[in-house]
C-alpha cells in the first residue's frame, strides 16, 4: 500500500529538470525562475497548485500560484533572494471549494431540486476553512468565512450566487485550502549566485610580468598599474595563472623546452617548491601580506582577484615528501610523473584521488580553496578539471559554497562535450567553451544557441575567450586588429560573461610554429610589453567601449535571452538580446570578415524584439555614435573594415 | 563527503528511462531490450562497462558487456526470461588493464627506457587478478595468469607483446577484472509480461447474447457456439461485459431510456443486487461453476477469456449495505450517486478512494480481482481507470502481477492524452486508443508513429478497436463492408494488438440519431443477430483471413516495429513491418476510401525494409494469392473498392 492515501494527484514532465533532479539547475539572485509540469488527476475536480521553494535547510517555503497554460500543463514562476543552495517543489490539490462552486452554479442554472442540500456542502466546506483560519491564529477570517456559511444556508439560491461570485470569498479560500490530500512532487535543487556568476568581464596577467619589463620578475605591489589598466578597460574580474612556488626539479625552460637555463622563471602551473606549496606564494611574487593587499586594491578599483586552482604537483611539491600515498607508485617504488605516453611530463605528479587515504586528501584539497577564500578570494579558474573525478568536485565546490555561497569556480575543461556538460551540472559557476575555435557564421550562431537556449543554459554558463595563454587560435595567428575587435565583441556579446587574455589588446599575433599556441609564451617567460604603445594595433580604446557598452545595456546582463535573425550575406551575423520587458534591447550586426566589405539585408524577428511591426523604430549605433530609423523586419546593412566594421545598435521604438 | 571513493565514473543519459525512472519500462518475455547511456570518467583510462539485469529479488546479477558507441554513448542488449517485475542497470569502471596494455604497447613502440619497469606494472595487475579467480574458485584460470605475469617479467618487449596480443589473455581478464572503483547507474524497473501482452486479438460479446436471440437470456453454458465462431474467425481473446449481477434500482431500459420496463435485462456496469457484488454471477448467466467450465472450455479452443472490472455499484450493491463509509455522503445523510451536472446517473454510485477506510476498500477491490484470477481470468479490460485514482492503480496491478505475472490489464480511458500516458506508465499491459477516430492518412500515420516509435512505445501499448458497444465511429454508420474490411485490416495491421466488438463481422452500422453509439444497444437489451448471414454483408470470412495472415506472419507480432512509407496518393498508406533480422516483412497498402479507385506510386524505404537497392524483390499480396516482382523504391499501385482494395504484401528476396 502506498505510505499515504494522499497520493491524489498526478505530477509529470517537471521542467527544468536536470537528469531526473539527481543535478541542480543554476540561477543569479533574484533572477525568475520558470517551472512547469503536468498535473492531473481522476475526475473532473478543479485543479490548484503553488510552486514552494526555499533555502536548503530552511523550515518555511515559500509559495506562489501556478497557472494552467493547456493541456494539463501548469506554470509558476519564482526568484531566490539570497545566494546558496535551494530547493524548488510544486505541490496540486483537487480543490473541493472550487469544484463544488462550478457544480453548484451548474445545478441553480439548471433548477436543479437539489440545490439547498447542496448548498449545506458549500457551508460544510466554508466551516472547515473557517476552522483552519481559526487555527492559524487569523480569528476574523474566520468569523467572515462563518458568516458566509450561514448565507449559503439561510438564503435563496440567487443571493447565494451573488456570495459565490465574490472574488473576496474565494480569495480568502485560497488562504485556507483543504490541502490534506495534495501531493506533493520531488524536490529538486537550484545553486543561485551572485550576479557576478552571469555577468563578467575577466582580464587575465601574470603578476611576474605586471610591469611588463623582461628583465624584471614583478611581486604584487608592482601590480597597481595593471590593476588600473584592466578597471580603465572595464574588466570586473583580475584572473591570474597559480602565485605559488614553482618547481625547480625538471623546470621548463622558455617555449616549453625541457631543460629550463640559469634565471628561467618556470611555469606557474608547476606547483610547489622550497616555499611551500598550494597554501604558499612565490617567494619572487611576495608575501601573503602583499598579496590581501592587493585583492584589496582590487576591490577598490570595483573588481576582484580571481585565483588558478591547478591541481599539479612539482616533484618538489610538500606533498611528495610528506604525502607519497597521495601520489601513484611505479613497481620501482618511484613516484609516477605524467605521461601520455610517448610524451612524459617529468615537472608534474599527478595526483591518485582513489588513493586509500582518498578522504584526507580530498579534505586537505578543499582546505587549500578554502584558506584562499579566507584571505578573500570568491573566484577561482580551475585547471584542467576533467582529468579529476567528477565527484570531487562536487564535494569540493558544495562544500565551499555551503560555507561561502558568494565563491564562483570557472571550469577550463576543453574536452569532449559530454564532460563539459557535466562539470557545469555538479557546480561550477562558469565554463570555458568552443568559442574560441568557433570561426564562421553557422558555426557560431548553431554553438552559441546551443550553449544559451538548449538545456545546458540551465546549468552551464559559457564564458567566451578569444584567447587564453594556451591558445592563439589560427584566426588571430598574424591577424590585424580588424579580426581582434571583431572577436572581442563577438565575445562580450554573445555571452553575458568573457574574458581575455593580456596582450589581447596589443593584438599579439606571433605564434610557436605549426601551433595554436603563443610564440615565446609568457607560461615560461617574462614578457615585454608596451601597453601605451601608438597606433591602430593598441585597441584598448575599442575594449574599453565594448565593456562600457556591456555595463550601460542590462540586456547584455543576461545569458539565456539571445536571438539570432536572419541575414542574407554568408558572413553577417545578426543577433540581439532584450531585457524580458524590452526596456533595453541589443542588436549587433557584425561581419565574421576582416578583410572585405560585406552587405545585405538582414531579417528582423519584430516579436522577438518586442517591436510593433507597423511602426517604426530606431537603431542607435552604440560604437559609431550614429543613429538609423528602421521600418519593418528587412532592412539593408554596409560592413565595411576600413569605416563601420560592426554595428552594436541599442533598439528604440 | 561521498560515501565511497568508488564513484569513479559518471553516467547520464539512460535509456530508456521513463520519468527519471520512476516508472518501468514493459518488455515482452525474451523480448531485446537496448539500453544505452553515456559513460566517461576523468582522465585517459579505457573503460569497461556492463549490462546488469535481474528479476526483483533475486539475488545474482545477470551481465552483458556493453560497447562504446560514439561520442561517450555506450549500448548493451539484454531480454528477461520470464514475466515478472525485473530491475536494470549500468556498471563501469576504468579498465586497468586495458588501460595499461595500450600504453604499454606505445611505450614499447617509442622504445621507451621504463618497459621493464612497466612491465612489472602490467605482470601486478595479472597477479591480483589471478588472486581473484583463485578467490572465486577457478585455480586453472589463476595459474595462467600467474605464467603470463611471469613472462611479462621475464622476458623481452617484443615476446611480452605477443602475449599481450592473445585474445585468450584479454578474455581471461575480463573474467576477473578490477571492478573495486567501478561505479553503478540507478536501478531502472521492467514489467515482463507474456507474448499475448503484446500480440493478440480481442473478441467481445455479450455472453447473455450469446445464441443472438432478443426472447431468451443465455447463460455460460449456451456459448459454445460463440465460442467456436470467434475461434473460427482467429481471435485469441474473448472478452465479457461485466457478468455481475445487475442492479434493479434505477436500472437503466432500452436505449439508455431512465426507466426500465418489465423484463429489460439492464446494463451489466450496473453492478450489484440481491445475488451480491463485484465476486458474484449475475444468475441468469448460470454459476461460478458453469463459468469456470466455460474459462476451460475457452482454453481447449486457444483462446482465453477476459473479464471487465467495472468499478461501479449500484444502489443495490452490498457494499453500500455493509461499507456506507466508502461511499460519498451528502449532507442530508444520503448517499452521493454519480452525476455529471447537470447530468445525473442514479443507478451508480461513485467510490471514494480517499474515505478514512481507504486501505481496506482498496484492499477489498484487489481482493475481487484476486478472486477472479484464482478461478482462472488472467485478463482483465478496465472499465474507466482514468476516474479513479491512478495510485490505486499502481497499486493493484502491483499486487497483482507480483503474485501472478501472466496477468493482463487493459485500459479503457478515453481521455486527455497524459491520462492516458500515465495509466501506462503505472502498469496497464495495453490502453485502448483514438485510432477509433483518427480517419484520414496523416492523421492514422502521425498517431500510429506517435504510438510506436516516440517513447510511449517503451509503456504504452495501444490496443487497436475499430468499434466497441459504447462507439459506433462516424465512418461506420451506414457504410458497407469495403470501410469495415478497411478499418479491421487497418487496426490488425498497425497495432500487434486488436480488438472488435461483435457484430462488426456482420457489418452493424445503425446509429443511435445523432450520437457516435449504437440504435438499440446491446448495453441494455437482448441482441438478435444472424451470424451465419450470407451475403457480401457478412465479412467473418474477410476477419478470418486478417487473422490468419497476422498468425503467420512474425513481423505482425511485433509492436515498435512499424514504419511509413511514401505515397502520392491523399489516401493511400503504405506501411511496413518487419522482423529486427527481415526474416520476415509484411507491406501494407491500404487506401482510407472505400468508394473510389485510387492510385500512384509508392515510395518504398528499401533500408527499413532490408531490401538491397541493386536487386529485384518479390511482393506477395496474401488476401488474394497474387505475387508481383519490383524493382527499387518506387512502384505502382491501383486499388479499387470493387477489386483489389488494400494489398496486404510479404515481402521476399
Amino acid at each position: 500500500m502506498p505510505t499515504s492515501y494522499a497520493s491524489t494527484v498526478v505530477i509529470e514532465n517537471f521542467h527544468p529538470c536536470i537528469e531526473g533532479g539527481k543535478h541542480p539547475i543554476k540561477r543569479v539572485i533574484d533572477e525568475p525562475l520558470e517551472v512547469w509540469c503536468d498535473l492531473f488527476k481522476d475526475g473532473h475536480d478543479v485543479m490548484s497548485a503553488v510552486l514552494r521553494w526555499r533555502a536548503v535547510g530552511a523550515k518555511r517555503w515559500s509559495e506562489a500560484p501556478m497557472a494552467l497554460i493547456e493541456n494539463d500543463r501548469w506554470k509558476g514562476t519564482c526568484s531566490f533572494s539570497k545566494a546558496g543552495r535551494w530547493e524548488y517543489a510544486v505541490e496540486a490539490w483537487g480543490d473541493t471549494f472550487r469544484s463544488w462552486k462550478k457544480t453548484f452554479a451548474v445545478r441553480v442554472g439548471a433548477k436543479d431540486p437539489d440545490v439547498p442540500v447542496e448548498a449545506k456542502e458549500g457551508a460544510r466546506l466554508l466551516r472547515e476553512a473557517a476552522k483552519r483560519a481559526r487555527a492559524a491564529g487569523v480569528a476574523a477570517t474566520g468569523k467572515q468565512l462563518e458568516d458566509c456559511a450561514d448565507v449559503l444556508t439561510s438564503m435563496a439560491a440567487k443571493d447565494i450566487m451573488d456570495v459565490l461570485q465574490s472574488e473576496e470569498l474565494q480569495s480568502l479560500m485560497d488562504e485556507y485550502p483543504d490541502r490534506a490530500q495534495s501531493t506533493t512532487s520531488a524536490t529538486l535543487g537550484v545553486i543561485v549566485e551572485r550576479e557576478r556568476a552571469r555577468y563578467s568581464a575577466w582580464y587575465e596577467f601574470f603578476p611576474r610580468s605586471a610591469e611588463a619589463r623582461s628583465d624584471k620578475h614583478s611581486t604584487f605591489r608592482d601590480c597597481l598599474g595593471r590593476l588600473d589598466h584592466a578597471a580603465d578597460m572595464g574588466f570586473d574580474v583580475i584572473y591570474f595563472p597559480p602565485i605559488h612556488p614553482i618547481g625547480i626539479t625538471a623546470r621548463k625552460g622558455k617555449n616549453n623546452t625541457l631543460t629550463a637555463k640559469e634565471g628561467d622563471v618556470g611555469s606557474p602551473w608547476a606547483i610547489g617548491g622550497p616555499a611551500g606549496g598550494h597554501r604558499a606564494i612565490e617567494p619572487a611574487l611576495g608575501t601573503e601580506k602583499d598579496f590581501v593587499w592587493l585583492v584589496k586594491e582590487a576591490k577598490k578599483r570595483g573588481m576582484e582577484i580571481a585565483l588558478d586552482f591547478a591541481i599539479n604537483c612539482s616533484p618538489d611539491h610538500p606533498y611528495v615528501k610528506d604525502h607519497p600515498e597521495w601520489f601513484y607508485q611505479r613497481p620501482d617504488g618511484s613516484i609516477r610523473y605524467a605521461e601520455n605516453p610517448p610524451k612524459k611530463y617529468q615537472d608534474i605528479y599527478p595526483i591518485n584521488f582513489h588513493c586509500d587515504d582518498w578522504k584526507n586528501l580530498w579534505k586537505e584539497l578543499i582546505d587549500v580553496v578554502q584558506h584562499w577564500v579566507d584571505l578573500g578570494v570568491k573566484i577561482f579558474r580551475v585547471d584542467n578539471p576533467h582529468t579529476k573525478p567528477v565527484a570531487f568536485w562536487e564535494e569540493l565546490i558544495g562544500t565551499i559554497q555551503r560555507k561561502d555561497p558568494d565563491v564562483l569556480f570557472l571550469a577550463e575543461a576543453f574536452t569532449k562535450p559530454k564532460m563539459m556538460q557535466v562539470l557545469g551540472k555538479v557546480g561550477f559557476t562558469q565554463s570555458y567553451t568552443y568559442f574560441t575555435w568557433r570561426e564562421d557564421k553557422q558555426a557560431l550562431t548553431e554553438y552559441a544557441t546551443e550553449l544559451t537556449q538548449g538545456d545546458m543554459k540551465w546549468y552551464y554558463r559559457g564564458n567566451f575567450w578569444p584567447n587564453t595563454p594556451d591558445i592563439l587560435p589560427g584566426h588571430l595567428q598574424n591577424a590585424g586588429p580588424a579580426m581582434f575587435k571583431i572577436r572581442a565583441a563577438l565575445a562580450a556579446t554573445l555571452s553575458s560573461t568573457w574574458g581575455m587574455y593580456s596582450g589581447y589588446e596589443l593584438c599579439e599575433n606571433d605564434p610557436y610554429p605549426g601551433k595554436e599556441e603563443y610564440n615565446n609564451s609568457e607560461k615560461y617567460e617574462l614578457k615585454q610589453r608596451d601597453y601605451n604603445k601608438p597606433g591602430p594595433g593598441n585597441i584598448t580604446p575599442f575594449i574599453r567601449q565594448i565593456n562600457a557598452i556591456r555595463r550601460e545595456n542590462p540586456a547584455l546582463h543576461l545569458y539565456d535571452n539571445l536571438r539570432f535573425h536572419g541575414s542574407d550575406h554568408p558572413q553577417i551575423l545578426c543577433y540581439s538580446k532584450t531585457t524580458p520587458d524590452f526596456s533595453n534591447r541589443v542588436l549587433c550586426v557584425v561581419s565574421h570578415d576582416p578583410h572585405h566589405q560585406a552587405s545585405g539585408a538582414v531579417h528582423l524577428d519584430l516579436h522577438a524584439l518586442g517591436l510593433d511591426h507597423h511602426r517604426p523604430y530606431k537603431v542607435i549605433d552604440l560604437l559609431h555614435n550614429q543613429s538609423y530609423e528602421w521600418r519593418g523586419a528587412d532592412n539593408f546593412v554596409i560592413l565595411n573594415p576600413n569605416a563601420t566594421m560592426m554595428h552594436l545598435f541599442r533598439v528604440e521604438q
